[in-house]
């Protein structure tokens, strides 16, 4: 393990996350609040260590897949405790066990909350709980690799352990460019969100908080019922935004390049439209007497289909309530989650894929012992390495569902509150079923427990293995 | 497709039927029941049918996996459809699909019943029922291969369609001697059992009955508090054949052969020790409260943890009221299921020490990219083809498992019922929590339901792919 360079990146973050909070601070200022003195206090701190970290570049350039995996799960960490610190000092949040599960629920864009009465907060800390979403969706080791010039393996190994999805393209020869267009369109994206909400008549710190929240496809509100109060207008923007959010970005950076046939090749996307319009069909039939007429259930469904397939979180009802075929394609829709290279959690629809199609050509292969025909995605065959990956993705990921799964009956509160809240923190999602559904929130978990799903919360961002090296013991040899 | 050679093996599980059927025609007539003339009617049928088609040999010999996946498919229904007569002709069960569902769960020894009062059977029905988990346990068509002079590779290819595990292992230079060798031990066992429950006190037919049910890892009982009425003796020695008969039979080979260092090295056979000790501990300390003491609390835990993980399915007490850890402990047991090449069902234990082994073995080439290690299971490497099927099986088993669950939703029970009601069918357990918890049953389910999981029981029992293979437009095709 090559100490220095680790070392040299957290102190960034910490840089970062400094400049990143003057935003709150100003929010405080606007509304005349207290509370924004605990940002200034935090700013002070990453400071005080971050920059001492960061005066003097490392000797050793060293840096393989474990520094970057290494790197971006204590980036994580410290980013999240750090983050956790002005609710603390402003005495919004008062158990820490509590601030750090807010503050990693929305840095990994989960929108698991702990707290009953949000509208509680001043607009300072709302702001800040919406904005960790944003900064978490696209990724801050992406954002950092736009400033800061490194060397060699560096980049590379940084974009694949923070990046989602099997496989990570390089658009660009220069990663620092592929992250530089990445941001430009997430910040595109965004600002065209908040222009139509705007137009819709929602006041501009709700449509600047909510467009973060879904452009992280993260799901903290800002109101204790969620987006229930917003106009049908302002749903519909943020149901087509959230999905927009959970396309591939290749898709906009082949759209932005003029290469539209590639654009609309994606079998990911179309795959994820598919599941997207089905799931919102089979909810709109079965749940349709909840509602008044048709039109109310498609919207409600496609809104809450949406909401959870892009592992956004936010509600406009208490689906919770629905009949249980509706939970069910809500609950698999969970594990799905978005397109690979999205700012969405759960497996990513392209796993999915190959998972899918290696299945039918086994069937194919039981027929035919002697064909040796290869997975196709795209029309370009897989590659063994990526199918093997994917493989033992999912095996670790069922594995760690079912460790935190009984971690958590100790709590002893019914198998599909615990279930569900396994599946909506591991995969980023937010809220579950029963206790856990949109009108209840994760304040009825033991610390313990809460710990265990910070863990999955974390673990679901970064995809499992960056988490998990930090617990073997090889990792932390020097050279 | 060959046709004749598929039709002649039905015609020989026909007529194997019927001579199966001439013990509970004997137990009928030791009982004077009338009810016996529905085992003479049915074997009447099954000879008429099943001696034309056995009568002059295949002249198409060619026999491929297809084949050999095929067969075994349609055998299974064939023989539960056929299976489900007595019960229908003699009015015991009056709907089709229930008697069908019964029939299905004795034969994939599953031991989901649709009947809330056993005790009102027939002997002769109570005798049948048991019966068909001895039988499915070894497996009839392993039973035919002993019988039936096969050239080529038709054997191998039944064998490994109808044995469970991730790889087949021959034992013996001819399969059919290897055939024969597993039913001896298997009878041996099952005579063994019989006998130290009749020394216990045990009435003949609760011994015999209760055997069977141990031996094929079935479950079904013959009183309606299943195991709960029998003495501690009693209890302790299904609790031992349980977790006897879900040890890979390898293991008893190689002691028949005397070759103890291999039959005590295996890797399977252990892991699968470790899991029964370790659930055992950690329910008895959790549901500790509700027993007499220590020894009571130990003593029952480990008749559940032996019941469920064999996929038995006995009950001693009702495991649905334990703690939230206890249930979560079993169903994640359910899922695990016992030994390879042993008569339980489940994903087998060897599949997850090869899935596990994968992990780490991923977690070490994050760290050392260039190592290229293989997982090895018994010091031996494993194939990356059993690796690769092994993957490609959990994925099936997701994908059904997944769309079963969603099916079963439109009878709009509770979501743990549904659940854990796929678990008990897929794993071939039986009881499941909630409404089918031990003391409830499959009846509450509609038809519809009834049919989907009678799928999930024969999938499960045979492994997902020669069921899927039906459904394949290509498999039909004829050469």
């Amino acid at each position: 393990m090559n100490y220095s360079i680790v070392f040299y990146i957290i102190g960034w973050i910490l840089n970062i996350e400094a400049a990143f909070m003057i935003l709150p601070c100003v929010t405080a200022l606007i509304y005349q609040e207290r509370s924004g003195w605990a940002f200034v206090i935090t700013i002070a701190a990453c400071l005080c260590i971050g920059i001492p970290l960061t005066v003097k570049k490392p000797s050793n350039r060293v840096f393989y897949l474990r520094e970057g995996f290494v790197s971006t799960a204590l980036s994580w960490i410290v980013l999240s405790c750090v983050g956790a610190l002005p609710f603390l000092i402003s005495g919004s949040i008062s158990n820490p066990v509590d601030a750090v599960f807010e503050t990693v629920s929305g840095f990994t864009t989960t929108g698991a909350s702990i707290l009953a009465d949000v509208e509680a907060l001043p607009y300072c800390m709302l702001f800040w709980r919406s904005f960790t979403h944003w900064i978490g969706g696209m990724g801050v080791l992406v954002f950092l690799l736009i400033l800061l010039p490194m060397t060699g393996g560096s980049h590379m190994n940084l974009m694949k352990a923070e990046s989602p999805g099997p496989s990570v393209s390089r658009l660009l020869p220069k990663v620092s460019s592929t992250a530089r267009i990445l941001y430009q369109i997430y910040i595109f994206m965004t600002l065209v969100e908040i222009a139509l909400l705007l137009l819709g008549g929602m006041p501009l710190f709700d449509s600047i908080t909510l467009s973060f929240g879904t452009a992280g496809t993260g799901g903290f509100g800002i109101k204790n019922d969620s987006i229930a109060g917003y106009t049908v207008y302002q749903q519909v923007v943020i149901t087509i935004f959230m999905i927009l959010f959970g396309v591939n970005f290749n898709v906009y950076f082949f759209i932005l390049f003029k290469k539209f046939r590639q654009a609309f090749a994606s079998e990911e996307v179309r795959a994820y439209l598919i599941i997207i319009l089905v799931s919102t069909l089979i909810i709109t039939f079965n749940a349709r007497g909840l509602f008044h007429g048709f039109g109310e259930a498609f919207q409600q469904a496609a809104f809450q289909v949406g909401s959870i397939i892009t592992t956004t979180g936010y509600a406009t009802t208490d689906f919770n309530l629905w009949p249980q075929t509706s939970r069910t394609v809500l609950v698999l829709l969970m594990f799905i989650g978005a397109c690979a290279s999205s700012t969405g959690g759960g497996m990513k629809v392209s796993r999915f894929l190959i998972l899918f199609k290696t299945v039918v050509k086994e069937l194919r292969m039981l027929l035919h012992p002697r064909s040796i025909k290869k997975v196709r995605i795209d029309d370009k065959p897989v590659e063994h390495e990526v199918v093997r990956s994917t493989n033992v993705f999912v095996f670790t990921y069922i594995l760690i569902f079912a460790a935190s799964m009984l971690l958590l009956t100790f709590d002893n509160l019914d198998l599909t509150t615990t279930f569900t809240a396994v599946a909506a923190t591991l995969n980023n999602i937010g809220p579950g079923l029963e206790l856990v559904g949109p009108t209840g929130n994760f304040s009825i978990f033991s610390n313990g427990s809460k710990l265990v799903m910070i863990f999955d919360m974390l673990a679901g961002r970064l995809e499992l293995f960056p988490l998990l090296l930090l617990f073997m013991k090889s990792t932390w040899k020097k050279f």
